[in-house]
């Protein structure tokens, strides 16, 4: 066992892969500890759930990003409790020692107490989550199309999809159901119509994309508008139930009968930020993330840092950044330089988030983009878009088979990877 | 609902969906059931399991290849039964009367009595048993390289990989796990090295890939030792436990203790051919297989035809067709050509067996090939492999992505779709 600086990442993805990626050559040690062997590019992977990526398109093996990496080792392994007086983390089957301790453990959904809600409306975050909402869709259209002699009114709900959530993610599953609906499997079915298919994306707030500018949404929600999309605003939704949704606008409850029902309305950290909070002292905010110092470590334990979704770091204005891959990948950047800065006794300025804009898409050639000073929509956006993803793959070979596979589709509307899998993959009754 | 004669087909494998394919013209009404909804091209089902491909790079949405088919439509529906005299099948949910049943249900593992062998050693039929033998393998890695303090003896069992059968599937499993350990994970693991780990192929039989060739068996067997892989002739499996395999050679028994266990051994019609035998007084063989008439139907039954794997098809000599890809194609395009004929009042011959030959890829750039009267093997036959693999595949995008990922793979060694998936993805126990 050397001697030299030990520092433990917990969590491989944005975050905690730019970390290690960028003590490459620091004298220290590196132990990344993830509870899958790879790293899931996240932006895409409700391309995963629509059918027109495979999983492993969008996933990189962690030994494989880091294999030549000497000064880091890879361990697949859940992290059971964190010991801050001690600096050491508690595994399933061992325990590792640190010098310094980088948390990036993520997030999941966020039901906001309504955790019964979780199995009826699955949100999309890890490849299981992905390969279970393209089995709910693929197989509302097959059920439908089974049942020929259903009611009307259970036909339609059969064939109503409603997204939860006007975020990026809820913006680009409306946009991608519809592309779906209309025009992959128009002609397949001979019982029913799939472009007959309802896709209403439900938002609590008065505009979709809240986080960018008012020109943008506005877009936005004439894109999905003319994708056959019906965008209800200023909707809360109040109930989930096996076949039904419940929103209240304003004072009125109205009740859409839909069979699938996708979460896309919010985030929560880790649960291992309620293990900082209870071992460490941190502060948690309302979503469960752990509230960082501008250096990203926690109060009292400055060799404890805290990054991307799982961190609630202030900007300049006291508001918390927004959990997105740039974010996460420039915290990561910036604690390796800090790691570094304190071994050779330097200090460092506090983490500061260079904006360099954010964009979603919508639909084929649809996407919105707000770039610093630009804010631009349509045909450019979507090669923007297209663009940016493509480059920040980690594995280059997935940037070939994507931008294969994305052109395949612009040409033909197909979506191969529309699998239904998973060991219920054949279930008649109304899973 | 038309007059027009009902051909019901059960299986969107090779048999049933080139049956349905070649009705496309037919004055016929296709339904095509299927519990999946994609058709599933399996002989490459070993690279999913071995992380080289992706399920849907070797998988075709069967309403996406019969789509523009109108005559033609496809139900996701599981058969609980058949009723002969009825000229029904029965659905879960719904019935269907057909004038001509097509039965390709294909075939499972054959465990020869021994089912409880079947969590300890899965079997590749399914994209979920590629998914779960890639788990298996892979975890078996993460686990030796997790577990530092463990004997030399149990560091050995975790690294040791047991195949059972020398068919063309074993064999192709064997290559590709001597590669993924002795290249694509080199250099990825710090504590332990995984190119020592033991690949062992186990065949009852004196030679692996009996149905080919003497001449090529000796070729396979030494391709494969010169990969690193053990093979274990005249060995008769007797017995599998959690952490080891029992096998009697000649009066010796010999144990190996080992980790991971995959089954290539045997298949089994599926359950099927017990119904038709139950209502149709088909007979059986051992393998469960309903013998058929030379024109394929059942005895008594003549509109009831059965292909593909669960077909007992005699050969001129009397002996079984093997349960491959050209046949179950051959006799699907056979079988429409014997609807159109009976419809206008015509004989068909019995159904006669082109054998193109067979092609076992054993590694990279090494396959054996016995085409008619060539016998070949080593590069010419791997590309040979490929090609006709290639062109076989249904979607003209998996085409393109399977040769794009192939090219990759032998240039890098890598096999980038090693993800450990699954609900219970992550497991530290033996499971």
């Amino acid at each position: 066992m050397s001697n030299e600086h030990h520092v433990v990442i917990v969590g491989g993805g944005f975050a905690g892969l730019a970390a290690a990626k960028a003590l490459r050559r620091a004298p220290v040690r590196v132990t990344l500890v993830d509870r899958r062997n790879f790293h899931l590019f996240q932006p895409l992977l409700y391309q995963v759930a629509t059918g027109a990526l495979s999983p492993a398109n969008i996933s990189a093996p962690l030994r494989a990003v880091l294999g030549r990496q000497t000064n880091t080792r890879v361990l697949l392994a859940n992290v059971r409790n964190i010991d801050p007086g001690g600096r050491r983390v508690v595994l399933d089957e061992d325990e590792l020692a640190y010098d310094t301790l980088i948390v990036a453990a993520g997030s999941r959904h966020h039901y906001f107490g309504n955790q019964g809600w979780e199995p009826l409306a699955p949100g999309l975050k890890t490849v299981e989550d992905a390969t279970e909402i393209r089995r709910r869709v693929l197989l509302a259209f097959e059920r439908a199309e089974r049942e020929r002699n259903r009611s009307p009114a259970r036909l339609r709900a059969s064939l109503t999809f409603v997204v939860v959530g006007g975020g990026p993610t809820g913006v680009e599953l409306a946009g991608a159901l519809a592309e779906i609906a209309r025009h992959t499997l128009r002609g397949d079915f001979r019982a029913i119509d799939p472009t007959t298919a309802q896709i209403v994306l439900v938002e609590a707030g008065d505009r979709i994309l809240p986080d960018y500018p008012e020109r943008l949404s506005a877009r936005a929600r004439d894109t999905l508008s003319r994708l056959g999309v019906k965008v209800a605003t200023e909707c809360m939704v109040t109930g989930i139930e096996r076949e039904r949704v419940v929103v209240r606008r304003r004072e009125r409850e109205i009740r859409i009968p839909a069979h699938t029902v996708l979460w896309a309305a919010g985030n929560k950290g880790s649960p291992l930020g309620r293990v900082l909070a209870a071992r460490a002292g941190a502060e948690l905010d309302s979503a469960g993330r752990v509230v960082v110092a501008p250096d990203l470590s926690v109060p009292d334990y400055p060799e404890i840092l805290v990054l991307g979704d799982m961190a609630h770091c202030a900007d300049h204005k006291g508001e918390p950044l927004p959990g997105v891959a740039p974010v996460a990948v420039q915290q990561g950047t910036y604690a390796a330089r800090l790691i570094k800065a304190r071994l050779t006794g330097k200090a460092r300025a506090p983490f500061r988030y260079r904006d360099l804009g954010t964009m979603a898409t919508i639909g084929r050639a649809a996407a919105v983009a707000d770039i610093g000073p630009l804010h631009f929509s349509g045909l450019p956006a979507w090669l923007a878009w297209l663009f940016v993803h493509l480059m920040k793959l980690v594995a280059f070979e997935n940037r070939l088979l994507v931008l294969l596979q994305w052109m395949w589709s612009y040409l033909t509307w197909n979506r191969s990877a529309r699998l239904i899998t998973g060991t219920s993959a054949f279930s008649t009754d109304d899973e």
